[in-house]
């Protein structure tokens, strides 16, 4: 960058960014394009990115643009040149980055979910609350301007009280039984399978747009509990032990809810639903009207409203793409055009920015990963009591 | 009619109807329009029709086209010139006259739900059984042309292994505060509220379609707890004793199953989902692919195979509208000229004329209503006990 | 029917139907279906059908309920016992039966296309006219639920001044080269294709709620122009003299138009669009609204107002099924339930009672049926010219 | 960019982009995305961005990330540093800068349309073609990998013979009589309205999809023909000539097409059409199947083939989001998630990057943007002639 060239700024966010891979990239063009396509009046540096493999993490840090790069997550928090740490590694080294990195004054953004259990998502609060630094989980899909929407509409009142809630996250990578094994089937490294990894979302769409949980009961089942180590080498029947490993994680979980206003909720996680591709679907049904909100169209929300005149009533389908009336749009194209998954990265990138250079809160924060944290952990404990649990209600400022 | 100007017919079909609202108008349509479309080898004659007010079911008699009327409903039974007896009535009198009708050698056609708990269906069911008549109930939906072609699907082996059944059946006409107290909301004359009325049908398709149920874990709710007797004339606040009544059924119930062959079923029946009117909703996973059905589009039919090539995957959408193809329709219209609610009616009655007259067994029958009353009872004890029930397995032959 | 044992009415609407074939049955299920759901102050009586194969058209009786048949539509016209002659034979034999019925003082209801050209159209308008009967064409679109709810909400004003009609009617049913020869291939037989047939239906919605026509420019396609005589024996190449035939109508026919009120439109009729089925597909914009509406989704429209909230507009998906609020529905079923095809004859039959018993005039009338014929007809003309051409503006006060 | 910490590149593709709007926006994108996201042999260079208000530019240089600007074109074509030359200005400047540029050797990419007229088109293409440089016309939608699925579909087979092409391109921004006048509605500054704007893209759709153009007849119109200089300072009616101006381009044109391979096309470009913001729409039916196209909902593509057993026929709808099996999308994310509209021009940005480096021809060219000109130009002839029109055909090797 030859910036004296084209004027100064008087100040950065100065990004540290652990992990190269999938989220690594996703975060990298979310700091890109919010100095794009945002205008942040302090925009962000991307300073240093880091990976253990050397070779591959020079190469990101060429290709995405990074000003250099390290091997040693905690060289990056050392560094005085940094201000914000940004996680994007699997969920069992969230924990130590995240605490080290408050420890040192660095504001942190991590991965979801959050951490591997209630205790660690609690270590993780205390210690960045201690610290007095910004702490964001990364939920992105709060970020969704059609979700953004629906929180406008709930909050207008226009749905009135809420009834139901109906989520589901559906994937069908799994359902094919030669696929492979992959890291994320063994419970050692992922923590859970589709409860951690989709549930997630959609209970952290809940809590956001509706309500806190108060009780849950679940069941969940991994239908495949072989799979062959090398992709198509073998088949669910044939694999032998060399050739194969167990999986230890759900392949599905559903539960029930009762949530804190009385609302009934149904969710279920899958990665067995065959042509349901990232198919996370919330409706909303309430006294005055509903919503629904598909992120396979995530460009689109539905909205049925009780107060439309009687002949009239039906679900709209609102194209979430006015530069003039929807979040985040003023940023992109002309009405009509879509934006993607990846946008909604670079709107959590914004509004940190934002918060950070306004000293402002930012949500969803470490508590709402704890929240989401210990709904999940219910739902494990009602799988193994085969009861309804009640979700545990910490008091957040004494912990 | 002056048939003999127009050929003679050397048998009929002789139905007697009891009840002549809302079942009893489907019903009667449901004859009349066998004969008018289906052909049927023995037409039906709508001898008598039954109900307790004279004036009401004398006007229905005419207007509807039954040779006679009576108000009683035994004097039906009674009746040498009736083979059938087709029960329309609310659900607490489904029993005796089922009994009375099997006992008095006739077929027996009732409409659901069978009984009001599953000691009575098992009386039902036996008392037909032993008389050795035709009996069936009439879960309609298993003859909606769309439904048929997925069953033929799975049959067929298209979706391969079942993982998955979701099924809702919403509908909105509690979500107001203000909608007045109607009989449905009564316990005692209607047995049931959302469960007996619409979860009932979901587990007959889910029976029908992919397995039988093992065991479930349920909730339910009534979120209005009172209502007025006269519509509008008070509001949910201020209703007092006098003007207002116990609603004493589920409004809303829900609960998680899994099935006889392993797969993990989610379903839900609600009066209270806002902007649904009769949703009617079924998804089934599949290892090779994958159906759903909505009864809003009763005439369409959504399929994924995963054995399309990889790059033209996707849901079709079938419009089962084809004389050639969809089963019943080459009595209707050509392709993409819709059929309705009530030809499903008309399906189950031709089917049940040609069973008639070729003496074979037809379904769903009194043991399909009793397996379903099964699964709705587990649902009913796994509320109450707060924990998973086991669906009862009867030795039907052995009752 | 044993009339007297239910109670006696006074008078009947007697009709004697030409044709008992698709349009036949139609008719007759209309009529049926009019006295069972509609209760119309005087109920319709199935006098007579006729049609030329005596045994064909005594079995037609029988089935669908008549109360005798004749063999020759004059012998029809000429029974005193007969107060309404609904033609719903081909084409070409409308105008003779119309003009007798007429002079003979019958009320007067033709299948579409009224006739096979303008100059014939007039002469029956004129018929009818003189002899001051009702008249009445049989474009039972008008009368979809969902197609009323569109005049209404255009006849509130809630979609503006109109900018743009869009309009397709498409099927498929020749889209396959082996379809074999039909009589509605022979120009002959049929008098036109897609136009005569397709169009017909789209122009006469877009008069109904929009607009007259101005100007039209169309084209036209045979894309086949011979096909076997007997399904499947022969292909498109190998067809020979004896056993192919030449078809000579059109398989398409496109054109655009400029309305009397200023918008423009475009039309699409088509036999060859592979998929759909009966696609008939209007649009409309305007400056304060849309509407959509597809026959293959009948009980459903949609309708974006420019008058929402802008975060909040979008097209709204209007189930057409509410009993309270949507015209029609109170006759047949509770919410969410649907209605078919032959729905909207029988709400013409309960139309057509109505405006006889209270001698009120009733549309269409053969007036929009000349005023179809004279857009049809400009088209054709446009074809050959190949340039834009007036529609003809008749006085139709005097013919 | 400190590159030699990561590794050098031996060269790079160095472009100089005149316009720095909405196009600059986009464009820049593409270049830095397809360096992010592709990882091309020779990455793209950010030389100079060029715009005649220099406090804009320099803003834009800055924001964007190019590493210099300029504020006359010329200068940006007489550095010796520039490969491309990337014109994203008004279309009345294309043709001079894509001469100069061709001149001095450059490689040329220019906005749609090409340019004003069939004649500068033509003198376009000369100088490209002489001085045998690469010249790409940024008709962005044949990159949108649902419309390569399309490609590939028809170029298998998959539909057959094509009959009929069906296409819109609807906005809605005009629909509202008060929105104020713009450069766009003067026909001297944008050239035409929506037909140039609009019709341009689907008419190259066709020409990539289907085939080439025969002859065309149009209508066009100008809805509301003066509109206010301030947005919402006067409206229709009040509008005076101080406070007002001419409409001088069309609202809406619409036209039928006969094309080269026999088929009928239906082409409509507005910007009345209320409620719709996007929606380029193409559905083409062939003898064995057809396809549509939405851009509202740009990541799916509905796909119907005949070659299905028949009762399993139905449009599938394919989410065109698998890296595995669609083009462009091993470069984004997992399944499901989807790409936005900015993401065809890294896909143009990312192929014109390698037809540079392997020395191949790149389509769409100049010879294509010619042709759509030489079509658009047909159908403006037509409304002058009120008839049919001949598209021209050049031969494009002897200009």
């Amino acid at each position: 960058m030859n910036s004296k060239k084209r004027g100064v700024f008087l100040s950065y966010l100065r990004v540290g960014l652990i992990g190269y891979k999938f989220m690594g990239k996703a975060h990298t063009q979310a700091y890109k394009n919010t100095n794009f396509y945002f205008n942040p009046k302090e925009p962000f540096q991307l300073r240093a990115i880091c990976g253990r493999n050397e070779e591959n993490v020079k190469f990101a840090a060429h290709t995405y643009g990074w000003e250099s790069y390290e091997t040693d997550w905690e060289a990056v928090i050392e560094r005085d040149d940094i201000d914000i740490i940004d996680i994007g590694t699997p969920s069992d080294t969230h924990k130590d980055i995240a605490i080290s990195a408050a420890n040192a004054g660095k504001h942190v953004l991590t991965e979801k979910p959050m951490a591997l259990n209630v205790r660690d998502a609690k270590k993780m609060l205390k210690s960045v609350t201690d610290a007095g630094v910004q702490h964001m989980v990364s939920f992105t899909y709060r970020r969704v301007p059609a979700i953004r929407l629906a929180k406008r509409i709930i909050a207008e009142g226009r749905i009135g009280k809420v009834y139901h809630v109906r989520a589901n996250y559906l994937q069908d990578w799994l359902a094919d039984p030669q696929a492979p094994f992959a890291w994320r089937l063994d419970k050692n490294v992922a923590g859970s399978g589709a409860h951690g990894d989709l549930n997630a979302h959609i209970i952290d769409l809940t809590r956001y747009l509706v309500s806190e949980f108060d009780e849950v009961v679940g069941m969940s089942e991994t239908f495949i509990k072989k799979r062959s180590i090398e992709a198509g080498s073998t088949n669910e029947e044939k694999t032998n032990d060399s050739a194969s490993r167990d999986v230890t994680v759900d392949d599905a979980t559903l539960f029930l809810a009762r949530l804190d206003n009385g609302a009934l909720g149904s969710f279920e996680a899958t990665r067995y639903a065959t042509g349901r591709k990232n198919n996370e679907y919330i409706e909303i049904n309430g006294s005055l009207g509903s919503i629904v909100f598909n992120f396979e169209r995530m460009n689109e929300l539905q909205f049925l409203s009780k107060e439309d005149e009687p002949h009239l009533q039906g679900y709209r389908n609102i194209l979430v793409t006015e530069p003039e009336y929807h979040e985040y749009m003023d940023a992109w194209w002309p009405p009509g055009h879509l934006i993607g998954y990846e946008h909604a990265f670079t709107h959590q990138a914004s509004d940190l920015a934002q918060a950070i250079t306004q000293q402002q809160p930012i949500y969803p924060n470490f508590e709402d990963g704890l929240r989401c944290q210990q709904v999940l952990e219910a739902v494990d404990n009602s799988i193994k009591s085969r009861t309804w649990e009640k979700v545990e209600k910490t008091n957040y400022l004494n912990l």
